[in-house]
């Protein structure tokens, strides 16, 4: 074996037990509850149903870039604090007078097994727990916990998941122009994935400057996966409903899609050089962007 | 003028000028947006409307009653805090998946204003907003601020709000005992006053014994409340949707209403002897207790 694919295998079984390590921690802050307990179940079917873990691992791949030591609990708790708002998120969105959804991550989705009331009180206690758990987190001081409850509230709001929601709903089916699109993009991704570079950034103590580009990167990394979510909806396979953007003017409704290829790459490179710029030593995250990016690309052709 | 008749006028003055304060500060932490900003008109109208403001009162009076000194700004973003939550619950309650509510404070329900995704968002918002303006408190510690979320979080979730409301609508019309409609009671109105109560004891940094007798005082005060909110669904006048409760199992359909009464006072004297242990010198928070349940009361007959 050449040492690069000994190193991309290592890099592979790596990923493998951070994955695991996220999906043990999760069971444990969402612990099972009585057979009556729907709510609880709905918790655990919304953040524990198998996933991509993408927040999660960039945010302690980050983290030890940054120089944070080897994954204490802390990191691991803000880790599957920002999936529980992303799963929370995604049970919101797919919610009847939402999205109104059938699939998600292949299953039907959380209001369609538990209910409508019963889905929206798992997002909101998915929601509360992910603060507690933020206010709780081990092994960080009290002002890096605070910091950390401040992002994340941020990410949820009005500055935020809230707010691109709204817009998606509001605007989506209107002729938007290509900024407008970009404006809803960067609310509904890019601001969580702006949270948890910056909650890896509190946990690592990183300063204000490595900090503010690690704010660019998230905005470019966002708009490239938003681009991504928008060119899989034209496709088979994803375990989500094919086709819930239509009507909705997207960029690849727009420019059609090689031209959004174009500018997911153009995302890429510009998210690489700033996490490039922001952190000198490590390679992790960049690594794990470009494997993914071009795993998912690939499944396209 | 009596003495007495002046502290009553005094207390009445102070009452007015905190409700002042509270809804000065809610409108600075809630500006107002665009013409468009529906989420953030949502927002403002299930915060800003006119209401009792009842666990803002009681959060800065305790703390006063405890020592803290003088309202200082960090107290009163606590206070809001514990009223965008409460505002974010009321929304959520309203909604037609859940108690499909018309009338709140004498307007029409926030999702008959602006529809249900809009009204969803904003109690998102609302929630997500109140945990970062308490991460952000001026005048108190981060540790202080850690505790205040992790005791806000615990009071919506599933040891909270989330699960009261759950075992309502999933068991509320069936027959139970009045142990478990105790239990509902609880979950959805005394752990709020739970967590308003521990911010209080948070901010004036009570010794734990206090925080104690603090959760006893609130377990009693909340079901005292819920029984009157229960009384209350019998009378005209009170700004909500009446007979919303019909059907349901609640103590009032069981026991009568005298009975009720009799409990009620029954938990009030023993909030008042909780608080007495609590806090020997301060007699605001009792007074102010008192007064509002004789009020309301005294609106019944």
């Amino acid at each position: 074996m050449t040492a690069y694919a000994e190193k991309l295998l290592s890099q592979e079984s790596e990923l493998r037990a951070l994955r695991e390590a996220i999906q043990v921690r999760l069971d444990e802050l969402l612990p099972a509850g009585g057979e009556r307990d729907m709510v609880r179940a709905a918790m655990r079917e919304g953040a524990l149903a198998p996933g991509k873990r993408i927040r999660p691992l960039l945010l302690i791949l980050a983290a030890r870039d940054l120089g944070c030591e080897t994954p204490h609990q802390g990191l691991l708790d803000l880790a599957c604090a920002i999936e529980m708002i992303h799963a929370a998120s995604l049970i919101l969105d797919d919610i009847p007078c939402m999205d109104d959804a059938l699939l998600r991550r292949g299953r039907p989705t959380i209001h369609r097994q538990f209910g409508e009331n019963v889905a929206i009180l798992a997002a909101v206690a998915l929601l509360s727990h992910a603060f507690g758990v933020v206010a709780a987190a081990e092994g960080l001081s009290s002002q890096c916990r605070n910091q950390a409850v401040a992002e994340l509230s941020g990410a949820v709001g009005l500055q935020g998941l809230v707010q691109g929601q709204f817009l998606d709903l509001n605007e989506g089916s209107n002729a938007r122009s290509p900024e407008a699109i970009a404006t809803a993009n960067d609310l509904k991704t890019s601001v969580l994935f702006g949270a948890t570079l910056q909650m890896a950034a509190i946990a690592a103590e990183a300063p204000l400057t490595v900090r503010q580009k690690l704010r660019c990167f998230a905005e470019d990394l966002g708009q490239a996966f938003q681009l991504l979510d928008d060119l899989a909806d034209c496709q088979s396979g994803t375990g989500k409903d094919l086709n819930k953007d239509h009507g909705k003017s997207t960029l690849v409704a727009m420019l059609g899609a090689e031209a959004v290829h174009q500018r997911l790459h153009e995302h890429l490179r510009n998210a690489d050089e700033h996490f490039a710029y922001a952190c000198r030593d490590g390679v992790a995250t960049r690594q794990f962007m470009h494997a993914w990016f071009n795993q998912q690309l690939a499944s396209f052709r």
